[in-house]
C-alpha cells in the first residue's frame, strides 16, 4: 500500500523466514566472518572464470536460504536477483540452474534492497507465497569489468572502496518466524555531478540521504524509531558526508544510531579494503547475514537497511559522464 | 493474485491510460510507421553518442506518454525502465532527468512485459497509482556493445535479426480509459544448448513455448480465448520453431493466431533487417504503439504478450557458454 509519495507499507508484514551469507577470502578475515553460512578460501571457487565463481556464490546462497527453511526450490514461486555483472549473467546463469520463475533486476550496489522491496510486495498482495531475493558481487570480476583486472597491481586513492565477493539470499514468505519486512522506500535518481569513480562513497551519499528523507516524512517518523540505520555501501568517506547531509537537511540522526555495511564488513586496518567495502554484495551479505542474525538473537528490534547504488558504466564515465546514484530504504522490525 | 504456479491475475485490472513509441531510420520505413509518436531520421538524435541517443528515446517515450495522459511527472510514482546497455544506462539516466523513484530492470528484451508485469502489480495492489513502464534498444548501441560496430560493416547470416531503435513507454493506472492489464506469468530461465548469437531466436523459442505452456495451465485457459497471441521477437526463424514446438507440446495454436513482435515491425523484404526485429524496444514499440492502437480501436480485444529475452552477453558468449533465454506473458484485454 502506498504511503506518501514513494513509500510501500506492507500490512502483512511478510516474514524473512531464512537468509544465507557466502563469502570469499576477505570477507572470512573481516569482524563478520561468523555470520558467514559459508565462505571460500580460493576467490575462484574451483570455476575457470571469475564470472562462473559469481554464479556459484548465488547458487550457494539460494540453495542454502532454500534449504534452511527446509523447503525445496519447487516450494519458491519467483526469484529476483541482480549483481553487477554486464547483462547481470551470474543471476541469469543461476536462475538457470535454479528454474525458478526470474525477474532480473539491475540497481547497482541498490539491488538487494530492490528486491528484498518487491519480493515482500509480491508476498504481501499474495502474488507470491514465497519469494527468493538473492544478489551478489565478486572483487575479481568487478575490478576487471569497471576498473582493471587485478592482476594489473594498480594502484588506488584511499577514498576507493573493495568490491565485496560475496552472495546474500533471502527468503520472504506469509508466514514464519523471522525479521519481518513492514516498508519500502524507492529512491529517486540523485547526482550531484561527481565524476570519480575511485569515490562512490561521495557520489552516493546524497542519494541515501535523499531517500532516508523521503522514509521519514512519508512515515511521519523520525531516526529514533529505530534501534539501527545502516547504509548500503558508503564506505568510511561517504559516510562521513551523509552524516553532514543530514545534519545540513535538519534531520536529526544521532552519530551513534548510523552505520555503514561497507565499514562494518571489514577492519578498519585489513589490508587493501581502503575506505571500506562495496558491490552488492556487501549491504546482501551484512544485511542476511549479520543484521539478520542479531536480529534472530534479539539484539536488534527495528532497522532500516538503505542500500545505495552508483549506476554508473564504464562507458558513461569514458563518455565523461557524472554519476547517478540511487538508494532504498527497507524497514524491518521483529 | 497467485493462480497456479507462475501467474499473476490483477482483480483491479490495472488500465495503461496512455502509452508512447518512439523510433528510428529503420522504423520509420517498416510498416508500422503510423503506429510511432516519433520517428528520427537521425539515428543519433543529435546526441554525441548513440548510447545517449537511447538514453533520448527513453526521455521522449516517457514524456509522450505522461503528457497524453494529462499528467505532469510528479503524478507517477514508479518509474520502471530497463534496456540491453551495460549496467542498463541509457535507463539509469534518464531516470535521473524524470526525477521519478526508479526500479532498474534487467531481462533483455524480455523487459517490456517485465516491466509492463511489475508495474502492474504495484497498481493492482495499491503500491502505486501511477506507474511507468519504459524500455529501448538502439541498433547502433547494441551492434557496438553485442557484435561488432556497425562501421566495420561486418556480414551476417540469414538468421541474424535488426535491433530496434526504439523506445516504448505505458502508464499504468487505477482507472480511467484503455486497455487493461488482467494477468502475467512470469518465466523461467530455459537454455536448450544454443550457442549462436547470430540465431537468438531459435534459442528463445523453447522459453517462449514454455511460458506459454506455464500460462494456459496456470489461467485453465486455451489459445482460442485470444484474438492475437504474439512473441516478443522470435522473428522469421524462431517463430517457425515455437509453431513447432507448440505442436510437439499439444497445444493447438492456429497458426493466424500467433505472430511475432520481430516480424510485423520491418517489411520482409525490407534491406539489412535479415530474420526480423529484436531488442528491448521489440515488443514495447509493437504493444505499446502498433497492438494498442488497434486495441483502442477496437480491432483487437484480448491479446497476449509473451516478450523474450535472451540473456547471454558478450562475455558469457566468449566463456563457451549457451545462451539461457526467459519469456513472460502479459494478458491485456479491452
Amino acid at each position: 500500500m502506498l504511503k506518501g509519495h514513494q513509500t510501500w507499507v506492507f500490512e502483512s508484514k511478510p516474514t524473512v523466514i531464512a537468509s544465507a551469507a557466502v563469502g570469499g577470502p576477505y570477507e572470512a578475515k573481516g569482524p563478520l566472518a561468523p555470520d558467514f553460512d559459508l565462505l571460500h578460501e580460493d576467490i575462484r571457487l574451483g570455476q575457470d572464470s571469475y564470472e562462473k565463481a559469481e554464479q556459484k556464490l548465488q547458487e550457494q546462497a539460494c540453495e542454502t536460504a532454500i534449504r534452511k527453511a527446509n523447503m525445496k526450490k519447487e516450494d519458491v514461486q519467483f526469484l529476483l536477483s541482480g549483481d553487477l555483472i554486464n547483462q547481470i549473467v551470474p543471476s541469469s546463469f543461476s536462475a538457470r540452474t535454479l528454474s525458478i520463475p526470474f525477474l532480473g533486476l539491475y540497481g547497482a550496489c541498490s539491488t538487494s534492497m530492490e528486491g528484498l522491496s518487491l519480493a515482500s510486495l509480491l508476498v504481501d498482495s499474495k502474488s507470491a507465497k514465497n519469494a527468493l531475493v538473492c544478489v551478489s558481487s565478486h572483487n575479481a570480476a568487478s575490478e576487471k569489468q569497471y576498473r582493471y583486472p587485478t592482476e594489473y597491481g594498480s594502484q588506488k586513492p584511499p577514498t576507493a572502496q573493495w568490491t565485496v565477493t560475496g552472495s546474500g539470499a533471502a527468503l520472504v514468505s506469509k508466514q514464519g518466524k523471522g525479521p519481518k519486512v513492514t516498508a519500502s522506500t524507492i529512491g529517486r535518481v540523485i547526482d550531484m555531478g561527481l565524476t570519480d569513480p575511485f569515490n562512490m562513497g561521495a557520489a552516493m551519499a546524497p542519494a541515501a540521504v535523499d531517500t532516508l528523507e523521503a522514509h521519514f516524512r512519508d512515515l511521519d517518523r523520525d531516526p529514533s524509531y529505530y534501534d539501527l540505520i545502516a547504509t548500503g555501501d558508503l564506505g568510511r568517506v561517504g559516510h562521513r558526508i551523509a552524516g553532514d547531509l543530514l545534519k545540513h537537511h535538519g534531520i536529526d540522526m544521532p552519530e551513534e544510531l548510523l552505520t555503514d555495511c561497507g565499514i562494518l564488513i571489514y577492519h578498519e586496518d585489513q589490508p587493501v579494503v581502503l575506505a571500506g567495502g562495496s558491490g552488492c554484495g556487501c549491504a546482501a551479505v551484512t544485511t542476511f547475514g549479520h543484521f539478520f542474525n542479531r536480529m534472530r538473537k534479539g539484539e536488534l528490534r527495528k532497522i532500516l537497511i538503505v542500500a545505495t547504488g552508483a549506476l554508473l558504466s564504464p562507458m558513461s564515465f569514458q563518455q565523461k559522464e557524472s554519476i547517478p546514484c540511487v538508494a532504498h530504504a527497507v524497514s524491518i522490525e521483529i
